[in-house]
C-alpha cells in the first residue's frame, strides 16, 4: 500500500503565537490613543512595508551581546536580500533619506505596527511584537528632545496611567561621553571598552551597583556560573564611571551641577550638560515637573547609535511576577537622539530624535493594574428551535443589529439545544432569544438573562432571586426594546 | 587611497511601497468601520502573526497562471521552511485546526491586515497589501453564507458606497460541477480540463462571450500575440458550459429554473441549486433584494479551493481608467464557501464559508467618488521669532494641545521667517500663530489665517476680502479661543 500523505502540522512557527479577541481589540484601543496624542502633538502617520532590504536597515539592533541575535532574511529573485524590519527607526531612516526632496523639514512622524527579530523566544518574548514610535527628524534642538518628553509623558496618562504611577528620565550620552574622557577612555583604541562600560551601566537595575563595577574591572560570573569578560579598567577608572551613575540629585539643578563637575575639561562632556539643562528648563515651562520627568544619569540606554539625549520611561508601581514575588515593572518605553542614522544613506547630517512605546508590555501592566479597555461584551445569542423558521431567527438578528445591539444567530447543528446555551456561554454572550413553535404561535419571544443566570448559580439562593427572574417572555414586537433594556443600553 | 564603503540606498524593496498621511489615516477609518460591522454581526478579532510555516500555508495562491507567483519563504534554523502570509485564510484554517478544542463553533471570526505575494509587480501591484475577511468556520448551514453575503452588502454601505452603486453576486460552485457532468467533464481525468474551464469563465468580464468560448476550445491569442491553451470541448460541450455562465435571469426564482434546467439529472447539480435558492430565501426574508444582492451564474471565483456557493462585490459605477476610458470599477471583495481547508490538518470535514474584501482597491473607488473620510487637518504652526523665547512657544502648543487643537512648534532653524511660513504650508497648517518681541511686550499674538490667506493668493481681490482680515491681533490669553473660533470648532 502506498503511504498516505502525512498531515501538515496545525502550528504557530516557534516564537510566534496568535492573538485572539480581546487580546486584539484592547492593544488596538490602547494604540488608537496612544495615536490621538501623538496626533495632537503634530505628528504625521507613515506606514512603510515590513520587508526592507538588508542594506538599507543596517547593523542596528539593540542587544548585541545575546545570541541568535539578527533579522529574518532572504534573498530575492535578483540576489539581493531582504529582511523582516527589526524594528521602526531603521526604515524611518530610510524613508527620511528617500523622500528627503519632498518630506517638510522637520518631519514629525508615528509609526506603529509589528517588528520581527529573529532571536530566541523565551516566556513572554516573541519573534513579532509590536512597536509604536514617534520621531522629529530635521531638528537638532533640544526643544524637540524635550517634546517627546512632554508627549511620552501624555502619551502614558492617555493610555490609564496616572501621575505618580510613572516616571520618565532623562539623560544624554555625550555627558557619558566626557566622563569617559575623564577616565581616559576617549581613544578610538577605546571602542571596546567604551561598548562593554555601556552595556554595564544600562544594567545596574538588574545587576545593582557591584554588578556593574565588576563588569567595569575584570568580568563577572552570573549564577548559572556563565563569566562575562569586563571592560578592564582600573579601580580609578571604574569610581569615575560609577560616579556618573550614582550622579542623580534630588533635584535637577543639584543634578547638572554634579554632572558638570564630574565631566571636568571635557568639551563634549559640557554640551551634554548644557544640553539636559536645556531640557529641563523647556520642561519646568511647560509644568513637566520631577514627578514626571527628571535628570537620571542612570539610563543610558544600550542601542549604540545614540548620540545626545537619551529618554526611558518606567513604571514605578509593584507588580507580581511569575512567582509571586513583588517588583517593579520597569521599563516600557525609551529613545533618545540619532544624529547619524539618515546620514548613512545620504552623507549630510540630519539630526533626529525620537521614542518607541514598548505596546505588549504597557499593555500587561495595564491588565495587571485592571485598567484595560477595549474588551468586547459577547453577542446576544438568536438560539434556533425549529430549523425551518431560520429565516425568522435572523430577522430577529438583523433587527437587533440595526439597533446597534451585538447579535448572532446560532449556526451549528440545532439539534441538541443545550449545546445552543453552551455555546452562548462560551461567547460570553448576556442574552440568549428563544422562540419554539409554541412562542411563535403566541406571539412572543423568551429572553434568557445569561449574565444574571450565571450569578444565581454561582452564588445566591434561589429565594434571594425570585422576584428577578433571569427569563422573561415579551411580545415579538418588542424583542429590540427588551434586549436593550436587559443590556442596559 | 583606500576605497571608502558604498554608502547603502535609500530605497523601498522593489513592489513595495510607504504609506504617508492620509493614506494611512483613510484606510484606518475605512478598516474601523469594517469592523465595527463585523464585531456587530458577532464576529471576533484574531490576529495571527504575518509568518507561518510552509507546510501549515499550503499551495493555495490564486492566480496559479501568472507567472512568478509565490511566496517569500526563507529556512530557520531548524531547517523548517518558514513564509510571509499570503493571505488571512490559510492560517485561520491552521488556527480552526490549532485551537478545535477551544474555539466556540461554530466560529466567526475577522482579521485585517497586510498579505505578502511573491508576484511581479504592475502599476498599483504591489507585493504587501491589506485585506480584511470575515469567515464563520464550523457551520455548514447555507444561513452562513447568507449572512455573509448581508454583512458584506452592510460594510459596503457603511463605508460609504449607496446602494444602487454596488451588486453582490452569488453562484454555486456545484451547479457548476453539475454542469461540467452535464457536459461529461466530471471525471478524475478531466481535471486539467475543469480548471482551464473555470479560469476561463472568471475572465468573462474581460474576455467577452467570445474570448471564453475560444480558450474552452483550441485555444485563445490575446493582443500580444501571446496564446493560451484552451480545454479542447466541443462545439456541443461548450454550448453547455456557455449556458451556464449566460443562465442570470431577472429574478432570482427565474436563474434557479434555468440552471435546475441546465444541470438536468446531476445530483451535485441539484444540490448546489437547491443551496442558491435557500440562500436567495434566507436574504429575501430579510429584504436583501436583488438591488444588492443576485444570483449571477457568471461568477466562479478563481480560487480552486472553493465548494459550494461562492460570492463577490463588484461596484458597478463607472471610474475613468489611466488613459481617461470609461470603465466599470469592478470587484473590490470576494469569498465563498471552503469544506476542505481544515480537513489537511485534521482529516475532519470542518465546513467553512469567509469572505476577504479587498481594501486597497475599495479605498481607490471611494477616492475616485470623493467619499473618503480620516483625511487630517494639518496642525496649527506656533513660528519662532525669538530663538530665546521656545519656552514662551512651547507653552503656547502645549494650551492649544490640550484644548484639542492639534499644534505644534516649528523646530527647524528658526533665522529665516519665510522658511516658516512655507513649512506651515506645506503641512497643510490651517493658523501660523506669530509673537515676536514686540507683540511679546504687548501681550499679544498674531493669527494668520492660512487657509483665507491661500484663496485670496488664489483668486480673489483685494477689494474683495478688505473687510475680512487673513491676520488678526488678539491678547496672548485668548489664543485658544481666537484660534478655535479661526478653526471653526
Amino acid at each position: 500500500m502506498a503511504d498516505k500523505p502525512r498531515r501538515p502540522r496545525a502550528e504557530t512557527p516557534k516564537g510566534f503565537r496568535d492573538y485572539f479577541g480581546a487580546e486584539v481589540t484592547e492593544r488596538k484601543a490602547m494604540l488608537d490613543r496612544i495615536a490621538g496624542v501623538y496626533h495632537r502633538y503634530g505628528f504625521d502617520p507613515l506606514e512603510t512595508s515590513a520587508v526592507e532590504t538588508v542594506e538599507a536597515l543596517g547593523k542596528f539592533l539593540p542587544d548585541v551581546d545575546r545570541p541568535n541575535e539578527g533579522v529574518f532574511a532572504w534573498q530575492d529573485e535578483d540576489a539581493d536580500w531582504l529582511a523582516l524590519r527589526y524594528d521602526l527607526t531603521a526604515p524611518l531612516a530610510r524613508v527620511a533619506a528617500q523622500y528627503r526632496n519632498d518630506l517638510p523639514s522637520p518631519y514629525r512622524r508615528y509609526a506603529m505596527g509589528p517588528v520581527w527579530r529573529n532571536e530566541k523566544p523565551g516566556p513572554g518574548r516573541f519573534r513579532q511584537f509590536y512597536q509604536c514610535d514617534a520621531d522629529t527628524v530635521g531638528s537638532g534642538s533640544v526643544a524637540a528632545d524635550a517634546e517627546i518628553c512632554a508627549m511620552l509623558a501624555d502619551c502614558l496618562e492617555e493610555v490609564g496611567i496616572p501621575r505618580g504611577d510613572y516616571l520618565v528620565k532623562v539623560n544624554n550620552r555625550k555627558v557619558l561621553n566626557g566622563v569617559m574622557e575623564v577616565a581616559g577612555l576617549a581613544g578610538a583604541d577605546k571602542h571596546d571598552e567604551r561598548g562593554i562600560v555601556l552595556r554595564a551601566i544600562d544594567k545596574i537595575d538588574r545587576l545593582g551597583p557591584e554588578g556593574v563595577r565588576a563588569l567595569l574591572g575584570e568580568g563577572r560570573k552570573d549564577e548559572s556560573g556563565d563569566f562575562t569578560k569586563g571592560a578592564g579598567l582600573s579601580a580609578e577608572q571604574a569610581e569615575v564611571v560609577m560616579g556618573f551613575t550614582t550622579a542623580k540629585r534630588d533635584t535637577g539643578a543639584e543634578t547638572v551641577a554634579r554632572l558638570r563637575n564630574l565631566v571636568g575639561g571635557s568639551v563634549v562632556g559640557a554640551e551634554g550638560v548644557a544640553e539636559l539643562e536645556g531640557i529641563a528648563a523647556l520642561l519646568e515651562a511647560q509644568g513637566y515637573g520631577p514627578d514626571r520627568i527628571v535628570l537620571d544619569p542612570g539610563v543610558v540606554r544600550g542601542l549604540g547609535y545614540y548620540t545626545g539625549p537619551v529618554y526611558e520611561a518606567e513604571l514605578t508601581f509593584e507588580i507580581l511576577d511569575e512567582k509571586g514575588r513583588k517588583r517593579q515593572f520597569g521599563s516600557v518605553a525609551g529613545g533618545g537622539r540619532y544624529d547619524g542614522l539618515v546620514k548613512r544613506f545620504t552623507g549630510q547630517d540630519v539630526p533626529a530624535t525620537g521614542v518607541s512605546i514598548g505596546v505588549d508590555r504597557l499593555l500587561a501592566a495595564l491588565r495587571a493594574k485592571g485598567r484595560v479597555e477595549g474588551a468586547a461584551a459577547g453577542p446576544v445569542v438568536v438560539t434556533v428551535m425549529d430549523r425551518d423558521r431560520m429565516a425568522d431567527y435572523l430577522s430577529m438578528v438583523g433587527e437587533l443589529r440595526r439597533a446597534g445591539v451585538r447579535a448572532e444567530v446560532y449556526l451549528g447543528n440545532p439539534k441538541n439545544f443545550g449545546n445552543q446555551l453552551k455555546y452562548a456561554d462560551k461567547r460570553g454572550s448576556p442574552v440568549a432569544v428563544i422562540q419554539g413553535g409554541n412562542e411563535a404561535e403566541k406571539g412572543v419571544v423568551i429572553l434568557k438573562d445569561l449574565i444574571l443566570g450565571a450569578k444565581i448559580a454561582e452564588s445566591a439562593t434561589l429565594e434571594e432571586w425570585k422576584d428577578r427572574p433571569a427569563q422573561v417572555e415579551v411580545p415579538r414586537g418588542e424583542l429590540v426594546a427588551a434586549v436593550k433594556r436587559m443590556l442596559g443600553q
